[in-house]
């Protein structure tokens, strides 16, 4: 009979994803690991692999737990500029959360990328990707059913929108105070106009 | 008599500058540093002190050469529209440069801040509020002299713009394409009117 596991996958993960958030891939070392998780790093290695092995399982429970309520934010509403406009205040939420290390762990990841091997590197592309193609098939059905104008170039959007999501992670992080990046939200909002 | 240094600082410091721009600052090693300025350890540290007082200098070089290009691409005209295109133009310039190794060492050493001290902390959040500093002089000189709105909000669209740069930033980083960004270029201009 397999031995039941003495620890939560998931609780673990989201410890070690608030290290890597925090210190970067090459700054997070095994002893962060162990401290942050409470793990032994043998146990960590039997059950993950490397860090390498672990970090690939960090960014996936990043994209599950953070990035997903981006959107669950956005589609809280019928409306794409009020869906928007929470989208973009959840963003700063992950940023100012107290909990959190401020920033973002993809933004961070892909501008260490020399720090990653080329699957990894592909994995942080393909989730900017995916972000940018969330944000551009909600705002091209706003623009079929009328909400928007419908020669808005919705890719061109959804670009301008993961750029300033991106950017006000790094904003952010260098303690550019809410208030401000607030006005920035209400001044993005205007490209639906 | 003081023996003349064999080599040149600045040639020292900018070789430095691409390592740390390309593997973070945990991610360089002193053996990477070695590599890329032709120096052994011992001549570094006689010069530039330790990893720390080498990076600090290496940010100063960066300022100096690669931020304060960005400005001078802005003030290449006297329109501020046209002055604006050639800003965000020239920060894309940096990013897909085949020399540089993309992103920007600042917005990568401000996500990874963490790795810093409170000094180095202090100074990267000083160079993003001297580039919104920079960008908000600029567009209220403009809104005086009547070439933009009276009531444009001067301070917001620093930071507005301030942001997209950083994240275009990271998307470039990301490989999506340059013209994918032009595109952002062009709404970003939106703004002023």
């Amino acid at each position: 009979m397999a031995r039941t596991k003495e620890f939560d996958e998931r609780q673990v993960l989201l410890a070690a994803m608030l290290v890597f958030w925090d210190k970067g891939y090459e700054g997070t070392s095994i002893n962060d690991l162990e401290q942050a998780t409470g793990l032994r790093r043998t146990s960590l290695y039997n059950t993950f692999g490397n860090k390498r092995a672990l970090f690939e399982r960090v960014l996936a429970c990043y994209k599950e737990s953070i990035m997903a309520s981006l959107f669950t934010a956005m589609d809280s509403t019928q409306d794409i500029r009020e869906g928007t406009r929470r989208l973009l205040n959840a963003t700063l939420d992950v940023n100012y959360a107290e909990q959190n290390p401020g920033g973002c762990l993809v933004v961070l990841s892909v501008l260490e990328s020399g720090q990653h091997d080329t699957e990894s590197r592909a994995s942080l592309e393909r989730t900017m990707q995916e972000l940018r193609q969330g944000l551009r098939q909600r705002i091209a059905r706003a623009c079929q059913r009328g909400e928007l104008p419908a020669n808005l170039d919705a890719t061109a959007t959804a670009t301008t929108i993961a750029t300033i999501m991106s950017g006000m992670m790094v904003l952010g992080k260098a303690n550019f105070p809410r208030t401000a990046l607030k006005k920035t939200v209400n001044q993005v909002l205007e490209l639906f106009d």
